[in-house]
């Protein structure tokens, strides 16, 4: 930490502006080396405080760009070091070419993340909102953004911080006791601590429920798209996706295992999932491709159940008997495909069929696109996240997710304990791992491995 | 020019920060509604010019982002207008919910290089300068970038608006003449004027010339790959391609055809033209290819000869007939392929028949990659760009050469005229046109046109 550390902040590719940024103790003055200001007279040196400097880059009297520096003085700066924000022309060569220059006079080349990792050790931000950086830059959709957002402004820190503390001091107490050795003292009231190991279980395990909303909206909700064969799953599937097939990044951590089709509807990502074609079958291969498909079915949230209206009512019947057992409990919407195929009066017949499945349902063509559009607003609606306002604590990292559950373990432990009037190294035990694994989420307690995995997820120049 | 306009400024993609501009009458009091700064005390209408203010970005309550705003006063700014950046994080949303709302609250998008056109109207620039921001941004190598920035100086326009100057001023004697009819009298000095005229069409003819030199930087110096069929002109093309691919922007106004290969060695942008393999034949078709190869050797500055060396003597003896007679004045180098299939011993013999031809040659194995990098640094040697210097200028726009090209035209028929002693209507009229020509480089006369295709090569946010 006692070098300087540079990097370029903004996306790659030519564009009208680039910024770099160097932070370090030596961030001024290695600047102040190729940087001449338009009139002369002033360094960066002498230069306030969120300030803006307007001059030429300059390497061996050869002007590079004119640029905007921007200064910001320890601590009052992203870091908490004395950091410079080069902004110059967007060309791909004059970035690098600064960046050589910064290097040359002294900087080195910033790790992915290592600028908020400073901030998070000089103490500008706990480990939870560095995390919370990360998501912020990622994030697609109002959700996303909305979770990182109180993530980043500390309120789910905050709580845990404060269990935490109240934790450790009953322990502090406990371990007092433990002092004192044969005196059979008890300095901590055990009804008040049983209250307050209750009130934690209760909370801790709430913020860990919240991780599968917190899931839903950080990695999408999962759909899965079913029905027999031939109906038109596929067809659908890229209609749906069409045009706005969004580009999923692969952060580590997530509950995904492959990228999935994933759409952004209204502010709301669904995660689409193909399944393999149901019918009915004795070829042992074929069933089991067909139990996986009732094994994704599982995961979903949401289930299109596409039915092919041209079919033969024998057939619709069937697989309304294969399918219907496995859908108690899911939101299902009923799409009767290829209505283009079918004259009008037609069309409500097999509906009765289904009527007890489910009462979202649509009539749509997915070959011509007729009404898939309406087909996605029906899935916004069903959709219904639980309304996330603002001031909601939601866990979206599956890092402070097992914390929680380690936590939550702990603190079950501690209940039972008291309970069963164990003694009080017994308790204090379980009380330090609980405060442990709080304290992992916030950045109270860290290894270098942990630090490690959670920066190399941002981006260089963050 | 009296609304404000708002673009993201930055490449796209997520990163640690993106950029948005806003510029025009009312940035300032735009942003400070959608603004609220940290310590809740100043408002950004109170602000001076060159500071920044750190705060959130907020939208009916809720908190967008938080950010760093950077404020300039008109005329201290890029635009000359009053000017704010917001750094924001570099997330896809925030980055649009950001635009959004500056929409909402009265900003226009900016259209591609508004900004810089707004540079141009407000005096900040002159078009040629603004051409050079264009030229700047696309810039990726050394020698693009030192062109870019020594136009952007406006060392070229400078140049240009004093001989303009001097032929408007010598153009109003001259009409003043015809003002005065029948009177015959002569206030403009006929002698002066044939030299000045001499001076101007020496030195525009000079600019106009570096127009091959800038066009060799802006778009590689044109390298054409000939030989025989099957002597593994694809395969060299590759390896010397390989991972050094250059991603070429379509920047109208280039002297390409076609994107073909650019890669960029030790700052010198080659462009390989791969062309048909040459062999004799009667086949009318197939003449015709062979045809278009030896059109495309012309355009080469530079041509890699292939020779198979495990041909047969006669082949060989053929190729050299049927290819020597077209490389009379161009930079050659011989470069013998299949060397791995050779014992060590063979190689010199096919370089004998070849000694007259060039001696710049080089045995490689385009196959397995043998030598491939000596054949880089022979290019690079071969090449020999006239050394740039910094107080050089040189033409690198279609725009600016044809346009010197009719001011060229328009100062011969000047000179033409003086010597044949025409009467001062007619001398006047070249003298309009020429200077009309050299007006349009730096912007002194420009039409809607002309200032709309320059600006629509420019991305949004610039």
């Amino acid at each position: 930490m006692d070098d300087t550390i540079c990097a370029i902040a903004t996306a790659s590719g030519a564009s009208g502006i680039a910024v770099i940024r160097v932070s370090g103790p030596q961030a001024i003055a290695i600047c102040n080396q190729i940087f001449v200001a338009k009139n002369n007279s002033k360094a960066l040196t002498s230069l306030a405080g969120y300030s803006i400097c307007y001059g030429d880059i300059v390497s061996r009297g050869e002007r590079i760009d004119e640029t905007l520096v921007s200064l910001f003085r320890s601590p009052h700066s992203y870091t908490g070091e004395d950091t410079i924000e080069i902004s110059c022309h967007g060309s791909t060569y004059i970035q690098h070419k600064i960046l050589e220059l910064l290097i040359e006079n002294g900087c080195r080349l910033a790790t992915p993340g290592e600028f908020t990792m400073r901030a998070f050790f000089n103490g500008k931000m706990d480990l939870s909102q560095a995390e919370a950086v990360a998501d912020l830059i990622t994030s697609t959709s109002a959700g996303m953004h909305k979770l990182a957002m109180s993530q980043m402004r500390g309120d789910f820190s905050r709580e845990l911080s404060y269990l935490r503390e109240q934790l450790v001091e009953f322990n502090s107490l406990i371990e007092l006791e433990l002092d004192f050795g044969e005196e059979d003292v008890e300095f901590a009231d055990r009804n008040q601590l049983l209250s307050l190991a209750t009130q934690i279980a209760e909370l801790i395990g709430r913020l860990a429920e919240s991780f599968s909303i917190g899931n839903v909206v950080k990695n999408g909700l999962p759909v899965a798209i079913i029905g027999e064969v031939n109906v038109g799953k596929s067809t659908l599937l890229n209609g749906l996706v069409g045009d706005d097939r969004a580009i999923v990044s692969d952060i580590p951590g997530t509950t995904r295992d492959s990228v999935e089709d994933v759409v952004n509807l209204s502010g709301i990502i669904f995660r689409f999932i193909d399944t393999a074609g149901i019918r009915p079958t004795s070829d042992e291969i074929e069933r089991m491709g067909i139990s996986r498909t009732f094994k994704q079915l599982e995961q979903a949230h949401i289930v299109l159940w596409v039915i092919d209206l041209t079919s033969d009512s024998a057939v619709i019947d069937s697989a309304y008997k294969q399918i219907s057992p496995y859908l108690k409990g899911k939101k299902t919407i009923l799409v009767f495909n290829k209505v283009d195929l079918l004259p009008e009066a037609d069309r409500e017949l097999s509906r009765n069929i289904f009527a007890d499945i489910s009462s979202d349902y649509l009539h749509i063509s997915a070959q011509n696109g007729e009404d898939i559009q309406k087909l996605k607003q029906l899935l916004v609606s069903v959709a219904a996240l639980p309304n996330i306002h603002s001031e909601d604590v939601i866990v979206t990292n599956l890092r402070h997710y097992e914390a929680l559950i380690h936590a939550h373990e702990a603190i079950i432990r501690v209940i039972e304990g008291l309970n069963e009037q164990l003694t009080g190294d017994y308790i204090s035990l379980d009380l330090r791992e609980c405060s442990y694994y709080l304290g992992e989420i916030t950045g109270e307690i860290t290894t270098d491995e942990v630090l490690g995995s959670i920066f190399s997820r941002f981006c260089i120049g963050k």
